[in-house]
């Protein structure tokens, strides 16, 4: 540590992000990608951008993209916050909506960024288990807080909690925000956006890495009651000016324009997740319901460790969380239908 | 205010960026945007990263942004952090190393964001009036302090701290971090990164969006000592693991890379910048000595509001600043010269 340092930064603990090999040959099925690239809409709206007009800043606002997300979504404009990927955005409703005298809860096995950001923003956090199957149980909520979080579905587990129980959630801390990290609600679950109305309380995020094929561009959104979205502004309008560059702008516009072919790339993931969690099945392994893009397994009788490792030698990279609850298990991301049958074959001789 | 906020939001005062007008037929000289477009070799990069790969998340460090800096300076890569913006890269120094018990000190005339920084992380601020000719005394931040940040040029008069004042100011606050923030250094001064390696108090900031002709892509950088650099890198990556989207690390990293492009064009900006001065005086107007890209210049008979106004009205827009001191001063950014006589045609008729 340095003696120039703000104190607190002594004692961060940031965020570890799956790894990024240089090495093209893998089959990497470790940070949730999607095995489709981005809408071809997309693509040539961001072609359409790289040109001189790079020398001029971009819409501070990102109206377009906005307005993109609020036809999508039917809401409005005003109920939408766009930043530079969703943990931007994150980290904004931490800044701005988490900071009181309550801790703020979430599951003990969970997004594990959440505790990083309390770290950032000084944010009292109580981590609250999730039951025996790994599910939340809403009661578990029924407490003092100030303000709750939890990704739907859950992550690393896949779980997907139902919008009644949200609802109840919602309806148990009316003076606090639930806020609904919906990074993989798109291939399987229903958006909590459809209460965002209803419930003045009620932030959902989502990000265009996972369902839209656009991890490498950084996107994500907010909905919520104005009332939220304008905590987020004053905070981003504090902190940066222009989070998203032109290309971002345009490019996840035109993916949420796009709906046809996001919906057919999203099936497609649902249908070899299928695939993958009868495989590993028959492999003996058990695997948690998913409702994401990747699945959660373990095998009753084979280390994780080991496992991950054995892959790994084979060239495919799945992710291993050294915590506890969860050791035992591997997060699978859902790849190309060659990249789960590799993944399988492997998997068959260790 | 909404009762979800965090108490502090309500007291936050965000930042006003200049306007980016929709319209494209105005001669926009308020926001300091390069009228030259980007390095040919910045745009081929960016084009061959719009593709599939974009499915994928970027390289979270952007590493080969970081060696295309260290390469065009002779620093270590260990001495390179960047960031989506030095809007951004600011923040995360003033969230880092400037919260401590003594105040940070700045300019009272400087970039009105430093104050936005202070309410957004609860720094305290003292604000160091400039002399009676706009220049920094390097003798007033000889105070006990936790920091000490200006942009050199300063913004928004364009006045330039030598190497040997900035010296002195190291030497005079060596437990302090010193940030010098070069956002138009290239345009007429010497970079502080030359000091780096004699002075672990120092860290300098620079942009893209000025005379590497990247305003629209958002990527800011910061070179000092690694123990400075660790403190943003453990910021960063407790708040945004991939801050930089794939377009933006290569784009950047070959603008760096294009040297010949970057210096004629730097050079192009200087002559303009001369004419314009010439002509303004030319026309009665007392002009600052600029350094920068951008001339700052009042009329001792005209108001600088209503200038600013008919200026609009032909076309024409500036930046204007409501701020005791400079209220009748105008920022006029160097166009191209088309746009400066047009600039200089408009205000003859004013």
């Amino acid at each position: 540590m340095s003696k120039f340092w703000s104190p607190f930064v002594k004692d961060l603990v940031p965020y570890v992000p799956g790894e990024q090999p240089k090495l093209s040959k893998l089959v990497k099925l470790n940070t949730n990608e999607n095995p489709y690239g981005p809408s071809p809409k997309a693509i040539a709206a961001m072609q359409a951008e790289v040109n001189d007009d790079l020398r001029l800043y971009p819409d501070p606002n990102g109206d377009r993209l906005k307005q993109a997300v609020a036809d999508y979504y039917g809401v409005q404009t005003s109920q939408v916050f766009v930043g530079n990927g969703s943990d931007e955005v994150l980290a904004h409703a931490f800044h701005g909506l988490f900071q009181h005298d309550a801790p703020l809860l979430f599951p003990d096995i969970s997004y594990s960024f959440y505790p990083v950001y309390c770290g950032l923003y000084g944010i009292e956090q109580q981590q609250v288990p999730l039951d025996e199957q790994f599910q939340i149980r809403v009661e578990d909520y029924a407490r003092p807080n100030g303000g709750i979080i939890f990704p739907n579905p859950n992550a690393p587990t896949g779980c997907l909690l139902p919008l009644e129980a949200i609802e109840r959630l919602l309806q148990g801390s009316p003076d606090s925000v639930v806020l609904v990290d919906e990074a993989y609600i798109d291939f399987g679950g229903q958006t909590a956006i459809a209460l965002v109305d209803k419930y003045p309380n009620l932030l959902v995020t989502q990000t265009l890495s996972k369902s839209r094929s656009l991890a490498g561009l950084r996107v994500g959104i907010a909905v919520g009651h104005p009332d939220l979205i304008e905590a987020l502004e004053r905070i981003k309008n504090s902190f940066n000016s222009y989070p998203l560059d032109r290309m971002a702008i345009a490019g996840a516009a035109a993916a949420f324009e796009d709906r046809a072919y996001f919906e057919k790339t999203c099936q497609q993931v649902i249908e070899s997740r299928e695939v993958v969690v009868a495989g590993l099945q028959g492999l003996g392994f058990e695997v948690l319901p998913s409702a994401a893009n990747f699945v959660f397994a373990r095998h009753p009788d084979k280390d994780a460790a080991t496992l991950a490792a054995g892959l790994r030698e084979q060239g495919v990279i799945v992710r291993h969380f050294k915590q506890q609850r969860i050791a035992q298990f591997l997060r699978i991301t859902i790849g190309t239908p060659e990249q789960n049958q590799a993944l399988l074959d492997a998997l068959q001789g260790l």
